[in-house]
């Protein structure tokens, strides 16, 4: 095992990752940035190395300053968190140089995946379910009627240099398909001067479902279930849940299945995540796949029992998985909120600043996993996720009243904050039975979602 | 299921309650001492009435004002908790006769296990083992020579008036008996004016083992495992765990078993817990029944999943209980901290006093109970418990390795609490090898414990 992991990050996810090595009996290193002298990774970890100032580029993504760092104090790991170098192959491909072990999959797996043309092949190859067509350019009417007749109605036509909703149509049938190709390609070539098109299938109302993969050294790879991250603006993830309402089990092992197809196929290694596009007849498409932890892994957790940092560390480190994929059980329900230092009122506008009073509630089946405390002051600098309230009960209704009352103990003064934003996404009808889509709040809460 | 539960009680497990009633959809009520204005409990609840000055005889134990404020409200039920009213036989029967539920059991039951011998009569009637000898008072060395071989050495040799240590001895063999006998008597007669004795098995470093009880109304009764209190000071619990390290499934069933006997034998309803001594031959003794929650029912929700606030209310309403006896699964290891407002180097005298900062730990697995925060001042009246601090892991030896970690960031400041004294404790050998009898605390710690 490790005696010494450095950790590539800041806030919560450091927190997150400090606690999980203290509990190993490992030695951790923060680095911060002169922006994160007093953040709460910095004060936890046994020694903290400052390596620059607040911008990223200066700091937490600046690799040769964070290898230095993990020579200096001698750390035989790095754990990267989430964004920053986290899907970073040449970090990667550097750590192995340096003798370093990256705690995450090969500068290989993760270069292949972070390219989604390549992506989008090696899961085609695999045969793995992907968004049907969209892989030929075309320019003509005729010759985009007939891909769109091959690929199913409805399909989206989509501008090669479009962009914000520019250049695109849905058609349903092949009695519109022609008008709707004219005019979008018309709106490229006003706007973009190209008339390159596409056609894909339009996957209408979908869910955003995404399985937990874990991978060890030795050719073992299990999913733990999926989480259900519909719940999103501007694709980002404001709440996410475990498990997915719509999914049953046998839809679970089958999507599973295909999770575990696609990690083998690139001979995948640690955690990661596949994430898909679910549609209204529970046919699947594999969007993208995540080579790191995510945000929001402790709902997958919360009803698997597993300790996905943990268990990054332990395989990382070359042990075996701790589970078979037998012995993995979905058990309860697990819902996340990410509190965030935001205005929704005045379109989700990050609100940065000193927090001078915070109350953090407890009791059984409430998870808080957060960095800030009383007095923190937030950087302008990084996202603005101050805290992920985590609930865990017996069934999503359990799981819904118990966030809402934990939601109402919070309490986060001196900077705004989208608390009430999420009790009014509890207390919404269409989510408290299930039914939303990654469509769920530009829909149901058009008043806070402005465009620029 | 109740519209309004009025929470006879205060503090961090007035705060339990009323968090498991808000997830229930259920009106909560809290009732206040003058001195707790600014109580958690007082501000989280829907509706909050006082009930008297700080005294517990003038407000917490001020029966006839709390069943005005009950009925003034029209809540439907009452949940006591534990400590004040909830051991009151006549609270119990008052509620029943003014049409209010008392969440806990009949005012029969509370009366005759509150009686020691009565209830120590009613569980050698159900077959229950308890302590040997005991029951019959004795004056002259030879009669109690015989009786103590009757029980078997070593025996404990009590004044019937004796206290404190006082006019108590140790015999370990009828050669030292009489010497013994007439010392303690010597004792006794010189300190209390008494000469009358009784004699009763000696338990050698014990273990302080509970069962939890859960039973319906329909004759339902189950049992959810054991809690190890052994690291107790003066009978005051300090740490709790689940399950004890010492106890085997086989001897989790004997013990379960026997307790659901006892439980069964006087028509047991609610939640109860058996308290057993476990002596170095796993052989078992009945101590009490405590007909109530206890402080330390975390630990038993994070090994068996059942939330026993909600299952106490859903009984007591009527409902059967949500699991059978062959659905508990006792799974993973729980450990509880008390973090109390206290000096262990002064004796743990209590601390109370102003809150002016307070963080709290988080985490995968870590749970918090409490009523504390920032600015809040600790009243004197009351007793000295801030906190719970709750870990859960897979085993005992992560659960140590969890608590040590979080532990290690809590920061209350502008009081004196008993933090560093648990950080002790977890660093203990014995302790960690599991090792641990209820003299634990006075055997490891001799620089702590003084006497009066």
């Amino acid at each position: 095992m490790f005696n010494k992991i450095l950790i590539a990050n800041r806030g919560e996810i450091a927190v997150r990752i400090i606690r999980a090595c203290r509990e190993m009996g490992i030695q951790t290193v923060a680095v911060y940035s002169e922006a994160d002298r007093d953040c709460l990774h910095t004060l936890l970890a046994d020694e903290a190395i400052c390596i620059g100032p607040a911008p990223s580029n200066q700091s937490y993504l600046n690799i040769e300053r964070i290898l230095a760092a993990t020579a200096a104090v001698k750390a035989d790991a790095i754990h990267p968190g989430f964004g920053f170098l986290s899907e970073n192959a040449r970090f990667a491909r550097l750590c192995a140089e340096c003798n370093i072990t990256f705690i995450g999959p090969s500068a290989g797996i993760i270069h292949k995946m972070g390219n989604k043309s390549e992506a989008r092949r090696t899961m085609i190859d695999a045969g793995v379910p992907v968004v049907p067509g969209g892989r030929e350019p075309v320019h003509e009417a005729e010759e985009a009627l007939a891909m769109a007749k091959e690929i199913g109605f409805p399909v989206m036509i989509k501008a090669s240099s479009g962009g914000g909703g520019k250049g695109m149509r849905i058609s349903r049938s092949a009695g519109d398909f022609r008008e709707h190709f004219n005019a979008a390609q018309m709106e490229s070539v006003k706007g973009f001067s190209d008339d390159t098109m596409y056609i894909e299938k339009y996957i209408e109302k979908p869910k955003h479902v995404e399985f937990q993969i874990m991978a060890d050294k030795h050719g073992n790879i299990i999913h733990l279930g999926e989480r259900d991250c519909s719940i999103q603006r501007r694709h980002q993830k404001v709440l996410e849940e475990a498990p997915c309402e719509a999914i049953s089990p046998k839809l679970r092992k089958k999507m599973g299945e295909t999770a575990v197809k696609a990690a083998r196929a690139v001979g995948y290694e640690n955690a990661g995540t596949i994430e898909f596009l679910l549609d209204k007849n529970k046919d699947f498409y594999f969007m993208e796949m995540n080579t790191r932890i995510q945000v929001e892994h402790p709902v997958t957790e919360l009803v698997t029992g597993m300790d996905l940092i943990k268990e990054q560390i332990r395989v990382a480190a070359g042990e075996p998985l701790s589970l078979r994929q037998e012995d993995v059980a979905i058990e309860g329900h697990a819902i996340e909120c990410r509190i965030n230092a935001e205005n929704p009122s005045r379109n989700f506008m990050p609100c940065p600043g000193l927090i001078t009073n915070v109350h953090i509630p407890g009791g059984n089946g409430v998870r808080v996993d957060s960095h800030i405390y009383a007095g923190y002051r937030v950087p302008a600098n990084y996202d603005s996720m101050l805290m992920k309230l985590i609930v865990f009960d017996k069934d999503r209704e359990s799981a819904i009243a118990k966030m809402r009352s934990a939601l109402g103990e919070v309490i986060i003064e001196g900077i705004e904050t989208n608390i009430n934003f999420q009790y009014e996404i509890l207390e919404n009808d269409t989510f408290q039975k299930g039914d939303t889509d990654t469509g769920f709040i530009e829909k149901e809460f058009p008043e806070y979602v402005r465009s620029y």
